[in-house]
């Protein structure tokens, strides 16, 4: 997997660290954070928190106490053990985008399916630097709803053979996830084996769903990733600073929450931070804001020693055009920047998130390899300075011929997946085709190229009983 | 203009620096630089350098001492004193696509002409984030040939009130530049007003006729940026610390020119740095690699105490499409990291350099904007924390009413240019327009808007006279 050796690129002083310090702080001891569940407000209230209704007011040593007790790194087991990622550090894992209802091919929108889901599934599996094809690649409109989500889990470790995330949308869906992971791999408290994402619904409130879901995670040790949903304007002020201290509370209240539920249980400081349109109201990706919120995020999380997850190929548009293309780097390029440990929405998001979109899942892996490639230290030895090659040229020649040059033409450089530099006359033979338009034919390609990962079939044939039961019990047999 | 108060990213170490440093005293001192002029040369020996031929063998301590001599920072005048110009320390100046012999509309692309130059001035001087238009914003293919700088330097100092670029061709047409700026201005030496690009014919040679034009330059004490051309692979190996060193050394050299020429005359610290595809043997740009070279140069040419130009909205791509978007931004992202001070084909290169686009104008100026949002620092206050808005707001509500909100919802975010974020509905009803097709509106728009700035008519028809005599002495009336 990726290690990202390069420096962190941090933008807030000493001082502003302490004003955002003293910001979170009021806010969770002053305005307190809705917890829409009685479980969760027993723990917080045999801890010694004052609890109102739904709302607890936090001593903030406490929250930092909580926090202190969650691993700064950790593994999450995939079932080929090449593909195990380790979460924290310097390590950068990829995931694919999540949650959509549509899907993009070419200037086709529609409603996805569980076929999409499956050839999501194929491009997360086929391209290396995909970690995981991450959960919700797409809803699978047409699988029966109650039970979808074992059909997603299913493709998930059956498709691939990477890391991939629960299901999150009750506790017993995400109870189904931990059982069928535990099919899957046997032990999975040792190392935990899926990741989920619970959404805050901000401001200031965890809702009831989440946490049910949270509380099945945590307690099998499987990690969560406690992310505030922010759109600055509408679940946030409209002010960057504002955000980050109610990302800060709403974040680390949760996580508190993972250690009441089993103390020392992985959790990954989340952020999903951008702002609206405020004369449209249409949320915005690849903004400056939601830019500079990301890297901001990056050193806090540091300063409490936690995983983090941010980032992605977000975009506001509608298509695998220029605009993509710039706010899919507005983001991605900070990711880098700033560190980011688990990178959802790293490929195919498309629209807001409302869509997945097979070229852009193609540009995005392209600009993810550039990436990875530009963040990976270049050695500066007294041999790279490449003495005998200039003395080989000297003056005015080239050094296409050159001996250093012949030694490395191979590898020198980054190889695009996608990207042309074909002249114009070529180019033109080749059918006037721009990015999107090659993506197409890298997807559909890569589609060809895929092969199902050896599974036992004994573990197949069990997931399957499962999934027959479990549909069976939830009345969609 | 732009002030770049955001940290610089800097990823060289202290040894790595060193090992850079005893490359380029190396190079220069051992193999040397050719400098293809009699007068440079004659020059370089009087200073006491050997010279055998056309090279020059440096002691590097003479050559640090000559750079010692450029100013560290220094303004270029405009005609309107609003747009003058300050170049190094945190400023950053933006000029327009350089070179292209071709433009692109759309699906067309074709010869440049001088009608599409004078367009390209008007864009320049009308999109407020942009300093200049550069200088041959595309070829006027139409023009004469012997007297097209004529055309192309009366058309920027009309046609727009901002800073301009210098014809480099030939030392007459330097003289030119020099001889207009002065009927435009007056007194030019006091603060010069003009900049212009002399490329080194890489690796390690200077040739005859940008000497010429950088002569008449230095001596009218009108900056130049020393450029070493570094397609690497082609003009230097294919290491990027190797070709960071011949940068240096190329630069330096050029630099140390200047100061012998007219000691203490502004220069500005010049990179072009990319690489070649090692299998066809095309330019690449937005490359890894050339993201890495940027990074580095910013921190190289600091360390020289230099001002320096490099970046660009740099594609390899044909049209106005996600690849266009995306190498666009891997490349001024860098830009801003490293804090370029004066950063040419900042807005409409295509195709390598090859073609300015009228679409790509449109996309870049929309990528500078938010930049220059993204890389101005924020506030963080007390009261940019907005305690209010969420003691207002609490647990589950939305901001979009809030007091705080209400207060700075028109100017509290970016607001594009170009990018949409339109709903799925109203994006179809507005066209089903991709970011290139939204471009083009745009830049049709604009140059509706454009207006002449005002010119005294006394220095108008100077001008015109000028015109008119050197085309009759060229042989072009």
């Amino acid at each position: 997997m990726f290690l990202n050796q390069m420096p962190r690129y941090e933008i807030l002083s000493a001082d502003a660290m302490a004003t955002l310090d003293r910001g979170w702080r009021r806010i969770v001891s002053e305005i307190g954070v809705e917890f829409m569940s009685p479980r969760a407000l027993e723990l917080f209230r045999r801890a010694g928190m004052k609890v109102e209704e739904n709302n607890v007011f936090f001593d903030p040593e406490f929250v930092l106490e909580q926090v202190a007790k969650a691993p700064r790194e950790f593994d999450v087991q995939a079932r080929n053990p090449a593909n195990t990622v380790r979460i924290g550090g310097d390590h950068m894992a990829f995931g694919a985008v999540y949650g959509a209802p549509f899907v993009r091919e070419g200037d086709v929108r529609r409603d996805a399916t569980l076929d999409d889901f499956h050839r999501f599934c194929k491009l997360s599996q086929v391209f290396g630097e995909m970690d995981s094809a991450g959960g919700v690649v797409c809803e699978p409109n047409d699988a029966p709803l109650d039970s979808r989500h074992l059909d997603m889990v299913y493709a998930l470790q059956t498709l691939t053979d990477k890391v991939y995330m629960g299901n999150v949308v009750s506790g017993p869906n995400a109870a189904d996830t931990v059982a069928m992971t535990r099919i899957l791999l046997g032990d999975i408290e040792t190392t935990p084996a899926t990741i989920s994402l619970i959404n805050c619904n901000s401001p200031l409130r965890w809702d009831d769903r989440m946490l049910d879901a949270q509380f099945e995670y945590s307690a099998a040790n499987q990690p969560v990733v406690l992310t505030p949903f922010l759109l600055m304007g509408a679940m946030s002020p409209v002010s960057v600073p504002a955000t980050l201290v109610q990302q800060i509370a709403e974040a680390l209240t949760g996580i508190a929450l993972s250690q009441l539920i089993r103390p020392g249980c992985p959790v990954i400081f989340g952020s999903f931070l951008s702002n609206i349109d405020m004369q449209s109201g249409s949320p915005c990706f690849g903004t400056p804001e939601s830019a500079v919120g990301l890297l901001c995020t990056g050193q806090i999380a540091r300063r409490f020693g936690l995983p983090w997850r941010s980032g992605g190929a977000l975009t506001s548009s509608q298509t695998t055009d220029a605009q993509a293309g710039y706010e899919a780097l507005m983001t991605m390029l900070p990711t880098f920047l700033a560190g980011a440990n688990w990178v959802m929405h790293a490929a195919g998001w498309l629209e807001g998130g409302l869509v997945s979109g097979f070229e852009k899942f193609v540009m995005d892996v392209e600009i993810l390899r550039m990436l990875q490639h530009e963040f990976t230290p270049m050695e500066i030895t007294e041999e790279s300075l490449a003495f005998d090659a200039h003395a080989e040229v000297g003056h005015g020649g080239h050094f296409l011929g050159a001996a250093h040059t012949m030694e490395r033409f191979r590898t020198c450089f980054y190889r695009p997946l996608l990207s042309s530099s074909d002249n114009y006359e070529r180019w033109m033979r080749r059918g006037a085709k721009d990015a999107a338009a090659r993506a197409a034919d890298v997807y559909q390609a890569k589609l060809q190229e895929y092969e199902l990962p050896p599974l036992d079939d004994a573990i197949r044939e069990e997931l399957r009983d499962y999934v027959t039961r479990r549909r069976r019990e939830l009345g969609d047999a």
